[in-house]
C-alpha cells in the first residue's frame, strides 16, 4: 500500500477506525476473545458474554461479519442451527485481544492497588 | 491468584471488565496507541488522536490514570506543563493493543473487500 495512503486508525475518516471500534468496542472484544475459545450458537454466546442483551450481541456479530471477522453459518436442521466462528483473520485479531484479555486479567492485583491509590488522594 | 477467584472478564460484575472497558473503550485503545509513542502535552495528545473532544479524552486519560497504566505529570514551569506518560504496566497494554492496531491497518484492503461483499449481499 502506498505509504501516503496507509491506513491509521488515528485519523477520524479512515476506515480503520471504524474496525477497530468493531473490534474494541463495548462488546466486540468479548464476543471475539468468546469466539476465540471455539464456534458458539448464539444464545450460548451471549450466556458467555454474561450481561450482553440480545440486541446488542446481535448488533455486533454483524458488525464483525461484515468487517471479515465473524462467519455465520446456518445449518439445515429443524430448527435451523445458526453457529458463529470466527475466519482466518479474525482468528488472528481475536489472538491479540485474548493476548490483552489474559494480561489484564493476571494483573488485577496490580490494578486495584492502583485504584485504591488514586482514590485515597481525592 | 485462587483458580475460584480468578479475574475473568466474562463475568459482567468482575472489575477486570471495567478494565478492559478502559482499555478499549472508545478513546482508550487509541490514546494508549499514542502514547506507545511516546510522552504527549494534553493538547498534543488531542491532536494526534483525531477527533476526540477534550472532555472525552480527560476522561479516558483519568480512568487510564486511575487504572494505574497513565502517569500524569505536572512540571513547576510556568504556565504549568502537564504531561501524560506510560507506566510500565501501561507500556505493556499499550504494546498488545498498538500489535492489534497494526494487524487492523495492515489487513483494511481485505476487511474492505469483506464489507463490499457484505453489503451487495444485502
Amino acid at each position: 500500500m502506498d505509504e501516503e495512503f496507509a491506513a491509521s486508525v488515528f485519523e477520524r475518516n479512515c476506515a480503520s477506525r471504524g474496525v477497530l471500534t468493531d473490534i474494541t468496542g463495548r462488546w466486540g472484544s468479548l464476543a471475539l476473545g468468546a469466539l476465540h475459545e471455539g464456534a458458539f450458537r448464539f444464545n450460548a454466546l451471549r450466556r458467555r458474554v454474561d450481561g450482553v442483551s440480545e440486541k446488542m450481541l446481535a448488533q455486533t456479530l454483524q458488525a464483525l461479519e461484515r468487517d471479515g471477522l465473524v462467519r455465520r453459518e446456518v445449518q439445515a436442521t429443524i430448527p435451523p442451527r445458526v453457529e458463529y466462528s470466527l475466519t482466518d483473520l479474525g482468528e488472528r485479531v481475536a489472538a491479540k485481544m485474548k493476548e490483552l484479555i489474559v494480561l489484564v486479567e493476571g494483573e488485577m492485583d496490580q490494578v486495584r492497588a492502583a485504584q485504591e491509590t488514586y482514590d485515597r488522594a481525592r
